[in-house]
């Protein structure tokens, strides 16, 4: 069986041929260029493809993306209709994700930005009240896979955790307060911390601008580790300057990578890293496509 | 009913004395030297006490400890003997600990420190692997009130726990892999994350020295937050320009203030915060004291 795998983000070919050849010896995994008879191959492994990525081949039974998210997938001109797309849903990457929030959220609650750049000047000074995780109230925006295992991830370090999706999870998870549609403003007013991790949608384009943000509470963190889209970049910036905002944590962004002439890299009160929020393990990743290919062509 | 409120440290008394007025009005706190009768003293509040802050008041009833460690109160020359020294016990400190223990975790374990200089430099570069929580085991030395709280927090983002204390744990915690005396040397090989939070006693003082760090498997974090004089400084630099710990986080040092000229200020593996791991709410702490004092001197 013959699969391509082909990325405009990162290197992918690299880093999962070898895990290929380990856990999937029946599967050859060509990089599009050296592929021979396109009517072969039966599936595309990428995260960000090309507009045209999918058009040579005539026999797709599926696509796989290599994270959580399948939206540049969706998005994709070529991508042939009826050919199921999968996206990796992996524990292990939840958690990564739960550590993640749970860092950021102790870096804007626990004044992490002021201690590093006081050790900068041998600076001692302590901010000695409101420490308690009872200060802080995180909000969950977007309660599937992720926001589930950020909102245990919190809870049991003592956070108070709300969470808004459009319906109600199913099962609710116990402890969290969970807000529906039409409650979104009721959600925000008590989200001290913001957590989005919503898929990027129609809906959720755009979604994070300046008037969302001033509907949390004055002093509010934002963690952004949905997806580039969702938040009004130069906006996030007004509302972080006029002082509505403490600080934001991004690791997703409109251009990735994030350019280097972006304001977001020089900002006091903004936190960045280059979307690595989770990245599932590669074995992990390979044994999902195998199994789901042998399912869809049994040998 | 008398209360003395001195420290070494830290301011105390402007922060406590409004939550005394609020929470136990029945109680008079003073500065020492403000103190006019003090055969009238019945309990000092302290953290660091001078050599002789307990010299003048004849019938104290109790001492208390700002915090969860008692070790500068036990080693004072002029606490009495036969006085009870009572020291904070609250949950919700712990769970401030485990918050601070889940930050420097995901620090060390994600290239937090790599993250933050690279944004200063606008560089957009990513660590692709190894994100996985199961990549690092921790090891928790000190398994009482705060070793508990961490060790669960952890477990909650997906770390593989173990734990050292001199005897087994009661009960043991479910999931962590508990170590006990004479199995020092097997616990620290694998702990790739070494959480401190022992007790400053004559047998911990001076115990994290090079020799204990090597131990610990090659490329080891250590995360400090029991209490300065438990590691050897000098040592620790020594092991981390060796190259064999990849970074340390230190909360408590030899000399608080840490002195400007301590070369940990400066070095680039090393993270330092002002003794802030937790502090726990002073209402809370002030309820404690009441408590104890109503129930030692009825009314
Ligand atoms: N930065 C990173 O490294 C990284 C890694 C992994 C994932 N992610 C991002 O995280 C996203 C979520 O992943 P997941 O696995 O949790 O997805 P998921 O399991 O599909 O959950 C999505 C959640 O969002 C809610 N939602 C969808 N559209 C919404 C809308 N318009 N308004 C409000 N809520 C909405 C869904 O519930 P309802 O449909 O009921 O609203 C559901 O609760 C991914 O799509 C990806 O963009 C980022
Ligand atoms: N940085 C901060 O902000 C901060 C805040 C709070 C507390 N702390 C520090 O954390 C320490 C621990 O607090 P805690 O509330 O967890 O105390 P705790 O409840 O008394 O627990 C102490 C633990 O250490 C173990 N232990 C004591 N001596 C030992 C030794 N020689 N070798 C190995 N294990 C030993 C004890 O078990 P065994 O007796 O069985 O060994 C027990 O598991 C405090 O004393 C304080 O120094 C720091």
């Amino acid at each position: 069986m013959i699969g391509v795998v082909t990325n405009t983000a990162f290197e992918m070919f690299d880093r999962f041929s070898p895990i290929f050849a380990a856990e999937a010896p029946e599967i050859t995994i060509l990089r599009p260029e050296d592929v021979e008879r396109p009517e072969e191959v039966s599936f595309v492994f990428t995260f960000r493809p090309a507009d045209d990525a999918f058009a040579p081949y005539p026999n797709l039974q599926a696509v796989f993306s290599a994270g959580a998210g399948t939206d540049a997938i969706d998005a994709c001109p070529s991508l042939p209709e009826g050919v199921p797309v999968y996206r990796v849903e992996d524990a292990d990457q939840a958690l990564q994700m739960a550590g993640y929030a749970a860092f950021h959220v102790h870096w804007h609650h626990r004044h992490m930005a002021q201690y590093v750049a006081q050790q900068r000047d041998a600076v001692w000074e302590r901010v000695l009240t409101g420490l308690s995780p009872t200060h802080k109230r995180v909000g969950v925006l977007g309660f599937g896979h992720m926001g589930r295992a950020i909102a245990k991830g919190l809870m049991a370090l003592g956070y108070p955790v709300s969470a808004y999706a459009r319906s109600q999870p199913n099962p609710p998870e116990p402890g969290v307060r969970h807000f529906t549609d039409g409650q979104m403003d009721a959600f925000l007013a008590e989200s001290d911390m913001l957590v989005n991790v919503l898929p990027l949608t129609e809906q959720t384009k755009g979604l994070i601008d300046a008037a969302f943000l001033r509907k949390l509470p004055e002093g509010a963190a934002l963690i952004h580790m949905g997806r580039g889209g969702q938040v009004d970049e130069a906006q996030l910036l007004e509302v972080l300057d006029a002082g509505h905002l403490c600080g934001a944590s991004l690791d997703v962004f409109d251009t990735e990578p994030l350019p280097a002439e972006s304001p977001l890299w020089g900002h006091p009160k903004v936190l960045i890293t280059p979307h690595v929020a989770s990245i599932p393990e590669a074995t992990f990743v390979v044994r999902g496509i195998r199994d789901r290919m042998r399912a869809l062509v049994p040998a």
